[in-house]
């Protein structure tokens, strides 16, 4: 084994390991599986249970990095079109989009069937916020009226999730209503 | 076996085997169990799971009417103060109390998990239909200027729905924030 391969092994194994404990995640929950426990994953990432037990608290935690991850992965900076309405319009068509996808929804299922205490707060939906607040930051640069960033979540966003974790049907002009509706408390 | 025992069986029977397979459920639900299937209700049940794949398709129908009659036994009719914020914000707080129960959130979140095909309604959001429409059309009858009834449904019953299901904190100032913002929409 030379040098070079012995000093890089470290991280390049972990960041393997890691790789495939994420993709095993994904798969099973992709496939609906019923259960998901360490040794399950352990053993389709064959990897060894332990290394499982010693970096995440509970397989709730390993589950929602994974979900986090997969369900911010869209868009990563808000839309910027010059107008508010335009922009929040764009921004929550890329996120109904993205998580209306089966697989998404399945992810978000798998993350809240998970939880089973109060959290101060939620990962997704802390990025959201951060969106929210630089479209709101730019519009109000602008001299624009607006909603405030949690009118934006509470009714914007916690829609669109209610509807595809609630199995109900979510399109353009659902998305459009919501955003006008929104917009009826700029001040 | 007197006549009477005999012609009554059915249905005492058949209401009994029904509430003890309600009962099992709720009690597998509020355990939190993992896997919930026709086998594991009826051996609780102390029925045979040919009497359960008979009534119901599938484990999740049966979930689903378990969830649903548990979800909206609260308040069947909508408070009728004279006014429509108080109307909402009593609606609301009833409903956000009841489902911020663990046992209830814990209804939610497995009727929410069983979901795998995009429903054309939801019985949980139909009760809740039904409840506004009621509070909107005596408001109306006053005079009072109103939100829609698909307003009310996006902007205060899904922010609840979604607060529970992924566990977010829910509390008396939520709920009327959340009826002040959807009275800012009324036409």
């Amino acid at each position: 084994m030379s040098h070079h391969a012995a000093a890089s092994r470290p991280r390049g194994r972990s960041s393997r390991v890691l790789t495939a404990i994420y993709t095993s995640v994904g798969e099973l929950v992709g496939e609906g599986a019923e259960k998901i426990t360490f040794p399950v994953v352990a053993e389709r990432a064959g990897v060894n249970p332990t290394t499982l037990y010693r970096r995440w608290d509970s397989v709730h935690a390993l589950l929602e990095e994974v979900a986090v991850a997969a369900l911010t992965r869209d868009g990563e900076s808000a839309p910027d079109t010059g107008s508010l309405q335009q922009d929040l319009t764009e921004w929550a068509q890329v996120i109904a989009r993205d998580i209306t996808r089966p697989h998404r929804a399945r992810y978000l299922r798998a993350m809240v069937s998970a939880r089973t205490e109060i959290l101060a707060s939620c990962p997704v939906t802390e990025k959201r916020r951060e969106q929210a607040s630089e479209v709101v930051s730019r519009a109000r640069e602008r001299g624009e009226k607006t909603p405030s960033v949690p009118q934006i979540l509470d009714h914007v966003i916690a829609p669109l999730y209610h509807h595809v974790v609630f199995a109900l049907p979510v399109d353009g002009e659902y998305v459009r209503r919501l955003v006008r509706d929104v917009l009826a408390m700029a001040e």
